[in-house]
């Protein structure tokens, strides 16, 4: 296959982390990203050139192409977290060689070359060989969503609570957890900010969907919390409402941030909790759980979530495919629309 | 020895909780516990009849009486959680049995009936029969903070980073822990609100004595904070200081709370480091550090903390004795004053 010289993608105008903090809506593409022409990168060692055929839209990349993910911007280089693609040029390592031609998930990690563009390039222990029955639509939202679920799952399964509470409950990463909390008997606690969105997660496996925005929300919560009892919190937007769950909470209970999606000051309502509830305040970070959990775990996750893909247990529900080239233009439209993903193709 | 049917006491004048937090200072004895008598208890199981001889006032003490700590009040019932003095009565439990006629260092726990009194109720398994080399007045305060500073060096130690973070750095708990550190090279960083502290704490075994009052603190505790990577941080303010120090240490970080001197709200500064920099908040509570570690961990403590008492490496340093009879209008004075520990003279 021959490999052309340039490649239109959408390239991150900035560096580094913005001084001006916003939301975490995507108000328009235009500020953080423009569509541009970059040479085609060569990989080396255990990296991959992948062609690709699809890109996600996730809520850190939105975090990041803002400059408030905790990992830097690089002015220039295209952004883009994940996506699914085909390899048609590997480094020399028999790691990266041993996926050429193959249909890959792929997480383009720290690479600076990222998945919003023609190629992209990935580390070979990032990529995924996707079966035939896995679609693209799912294959590309494979790594980031699947593996914080599957990864996040197993910290409430060891707790051995079977509730436990989900802030942003109409995510798709959320969906993804409580169909397997579901399937194994758990009780997901889902807050969100819309009633319309309380039938559909009741349907995707939640035990209680609360609307944080309904007057009674507060006596709501306080009469699951008794009932339910839940000790894990995995928290998605941390502020005043991820303290209130957190405070409600009973004994022994873990707030669990792994999104900062509303932006305000986030306080500990009572510190006197930690001490005399044993209470406890953490973070979930996909790159630390890849670092720090053996290989087999790993394997494990993603042969699992091939599967639910396959067979229909997970599938991921598409707001949009937008064409690379109308990006810039139509993606924040198309991402304030709810319960669904956006998508790029090149 | 024949005991009295009543006994003087200080009585707490309220139940429960407090509906109006105030600051952690004590300003008067009188809205919260007011001289009295009572009838002496009787010992059941395995409790014992303490008769006092010195009883001493923790900053949890202060904390319990305001009821702003983590257990209620019961209004009539001595204050009190600690003290030194002899068994004149036990439970039928041979426990307690074993401790008749032996001077103890003694923590009340939960029993109801206060150290500040003529006489006090303690479980045997709270009880430390005291060698005579110490002191009454290192017995008095021979539990709550010499346990605790043993036990939350323990985390320094487990951690294994050689410097950690304390506030309230001129408290005689963080004098106890900096004393243990020093001993073992570790490099205690001392947060003070006075610069007379500053070379007190030098000499008690901190590496770094700032004082957080000072106008440049910020800059200071960032090069400290650069230089010593500090892993652990023993924190008994919270407030918005805590946080900034929280904000301030390296990845991994672990903000351990174990005191809420300051009421004010506390926020985490950046929840972003949960996820990206794996920091961590925590509680200690002394309570549950007895419960839940193996006994012979509790015994190597209670051991180490009288060797500590006898040879000298650790004292206490008393501010005052005030008389029982004198105490509703005298403790809060003594209480002001810096760098020392008053007592209840029964």
């Amino acid at each position: 296959m021959s490999i052309p010289a340039t490649m239109n993608a959408l390239l991150l105008t900035e560096d580094g982390y913005t001084k001006t903090p916003s939301g975490s809506v995507l108000e328009a593409m235009d500020p953080y990203v423009e569509a541009g022409t970059i040479e085609v990168p060569t990989p080396t060692g255990r990296e991959v050139l992948v062609k690709v055929r699809l890109a996600s839209i996730n809520p850190s990349d939105v975090m990041f192409v803002k400059g408030m993910y905790g990992q830097p911007r690089a002015k220039g280089r295209p952004a883009g977290f994940e996506g699914v693609g085909e390899v048609v040029a590997a480094g020399e390592d028999p790691a990266a060689q041993a996926m050429m031609g193959k249909r890959i998930a792929f997480a383009t990690g720290l690479s600076n070359w990222g998945s919003w563009a023609e190629y992209a390039v990935a580390d070979a222990a990032a990529c995924i060989p996707i079966i035939d029955s896995v679609r693209d639509e799912d294959a590309a939202a494979m790594i980031v969503n699947p593996l914080t679920a599957l990864a996040m799952f197993d910290i409430v399964r060891e707790e051995g609570e079977k509730a436990f509470v989900l802030t942003a409950g109409a995510s798709q990463l959320c969906k993804l957890i409580m169909g397997v909390a579901k399937d194994e008997g758990f009780r997901p606690i889902a807050i969100v900010r819309r009633d319309e969105q309380i039938p559909l997660l009741l349907k995707a496996g939640a035990a209680h969907v609360l609307n944080a925005d309904a007057p009674d929300f507060a006596q709501k919560m306080q009469e699951v919390m008794r009932e339910e009892k839940p000790r894990i919190f995995l928290d998605a937007v941390t502020g005043p409402l991820a303290g209130a769950l957190f405070n409600a909470m009973p004994k022994r209970a873990r707030w669990i941030i792994y999104g900062r999606l509303d932006q305000t000051a986030t306080a500990i309502p009572e510190p006197g909790q930690m001490i005399f509830m044993h209470k406890k305040i953490e973070g979930f970070w996909l790159t630390e759980w890849m670092r720090s959990v053996p290989a087999e775990r790993r394997v494990h996750a993603v042969m699992e979530a091939q599967k639910r893909f396959s067979d229909g247990r997970w599938a991921t529900d598409v707001t949009a495919v937008v064409p690379m080239s109308e990006a810039v233009g139509k993606v924040a439209e198309e991402l304030a629309k709810p319960n669904g993903k956006v998508f790029i193709a090149p």
